[in-house]
């Protein structure tokens, strides 16, 4: 978390400007948000710790980490939030209910805990079908109960026509820690093993598939699903597991590339061994994408420490969302702060995060 | 909660028509999402009882009380949820960030528990200044700081222009349930006092006043708060308290209607006694609105037993945010699930649920 001087709070006060405020953000920079700040990249980074980080600031607050541990009762609980602005809003293999229902879920399972109990806010726009909301709903209460959590509160907001887009839906969640497990990406330690749950960039070509009318000769799915019940496998015989992640926004690189800074520590990937479905990697080669950049829903990251990586990913491949699960890499100690790929021509390059925005509203 | 029968998962899968899903809310009613459906009156409740509830129908959910009650090791956990879209987002007397934190502590507050953490979750539109951002989160980290809660999660997406409307802000929270206190609007028993703790109707003509140019020979300010402090003092004293109950969207008619149902019994008020701002009122007679429909911010009403009303009503006035709190009316045994008034002349009049939108993007 950002540690630069902010203003006090005599500053909001109306008719005070920006620049009276002493904003930390340098105005050059973006005086307006642009599409780039919701791209879980380096904007996204930017806004976070320039302008969220410094008034949010407690020891319990980790923007980088998925959701946050509170101590409650002698328990620790997980709680995390997400807003899905998903475009359109039903797409191949799910819908933005369906992905509302697993973002939060999914979260708070990278926690290592287990995910217990939702709330659903939605933010309507006027004359948005209700045969369309119907369906959502419904869509929600299922993905609920594959997960095994229960939407327990809710609200409703409704915006005028061409104020919204549709629907927008918040979920937030709870979960109970794990006793003895404790996951944090500072965790990362060189030596551990870096193991993938499956194929990567799904999610966001089967949303692009449809925004931009590709066609395959078979149909690319979202990877859409709820994680809780692998990590249980993973938990089972790895409680030590170090750091758990869905790489959705942004994809596999933002997530590792969060992981090296927190945990300084280098990230070594191996291109020969990344999963990838051979449709999605036309797709990628063809609208010019690296993969790596590629949203994805319902896979995870974990590190492991040296001599658990073969347990872990036996476990996993006994999961149905495991089957594909792959060592990818490992952690370094060599370039602290940065993911680096050695390619399949024996290179070795560096995986960055996305600068700008690659594809707005993927989740 | 609604009993009424919902279509089976199966219903969801693409293809698959609204008619086939017999999805439970009659066609001809409504189509489409209308803004009354946001009103928090009697659509945003058929919206809620029709579609809804039956989907996140379970022990825990009340789609009619401020928050979930969470059994969690041992403890009561309150939950809750709010998406804020009130228009314009900086009005008198606050802004939307202020608003955003003082909802959720207050729906928690309203749970008898003590609030402690927030979640946080921005929806932004392209092209929103970065300064009008700043200002608001730095609201919010005053807000929080002020109720005493930890914003300790968040969530940022960015919609294109024209799909959103400069910020929506989700919050959601949890909270201590204080031991022994058990609120819960069927509690409410005929022969209970019902105290409100200061003028109605004072948050929805700020806003209006915004909107309509309205002027006034004091300005009128929001009376935005955070509760908790006064619910904390109203349980030193009362905590057998029935009912807690702040009254925003729909004003403190949909409070009362929602109590009056769930109880079973019926509410009787005195016109002579409600605390209402003489500008206040002015401008409601002006716009023609009845002051009960009008939204209130940082207002509660306590439902207490007969002969602790006073003592209650001693500690609230002693509280900054309780020094105009008032009796205004009482549980009674006939008309149960209505609420009548004793109106100035020594009439009595039905006080119904808004059923359209009065006042749209209040909150």
């Amino acid at each position: 978390m950002s540690s630069r001087p902010h203003s006090s709070p005599g500053d909001t006060q109306p008719g005070v400007s920006f620049a009276d405020a002493s904003c930390p953000l340098p105005i050059s920079d973006h005086q307006e948000i642009v599409l780039g700040h919701g791209s879980g990249g380096k904007l996204t980074h930017q806004l976070i710790e320039r302008i969220i980080a410094p008034h949010f600031s407690n020891s319990l607050l980790d923007p980088l980490h998925d959701g946050a541990t509170l101590p409650i009762g002698g328990q620790r609980l997980a709680f995390s939030t997400d807003s899905f602005v998903v475009k359109p809003v039903f797409f191949p293999g799910g819908d933005i209910g369906k992905l509302a229902v697993h973002g939060t879920v999914n979260d708070i399972a990278m926690c290592g805990a287990q995910p217990l109990y939702l709330s659903v806010a939605f933010i309507l726009e006027e004359g948005f079908l209700m045969k369309d909301f119907f369906r959502i709903v419904q869509s929600m209460k299922e993905a609920a109960a594959e997960a095994g959590v229960k939407l327990v509160t809710g609200d409703t907001k409704v915006v005028d026509r061409g104020k919204g887009d549709q629907i927008f839906i918040n979920t937030s969640g709870v979960g109970l820690i794990r006793k003895g497990v404790d996951i944090h990406p500072r965790r990362a330690e060189p030596g551990d093993q870096i193991i993938v749950s499956g194929e990567i960039a799904t999610h966001g070509i089967a949303i692009m598939s449809v925004r931009d009318g590709l066609e395959f000769e078979t149909e690319v799915l979202s990877d859409t699903a709820p994680l809780n019940g692998l990590v249980d496998v993973i938990l089972d015989v790895c409680p030590g597991v170090h750091v758990l992640r869905d790489p959705t926004r942004g994809g596999l690189t933002s997530a590792l590339n969060e992981i090296a800074v927190q945990a300084r520590a280098g990230v070594l990937l191996r291109e020969d061994t990344l999963p990838i479905n051979e449709q999605v990697r036309g797709a990628c080669e063809i609208l010019g994408l690296d993969p790596l950049h590629v949203a994805n829903e319902g896979k995870l990251i974990a590190i492991v420490p040296p001599g658990h990586a073969e347990t872990v990913l036996s476990a996993m491949r006994h999961h149905p969302l495991g089957r594909q699960s792959a060592i990818i890499g490992e952690i370094v100690a060599n370039h602290p702060g940065m993911v680096t790929m050695r390619t399949r021509v024996g290179g070795e390059r560096v995986v960055d995060m996305l600068s700008g925005e690659q594809l707005p509203r993927i989740c």
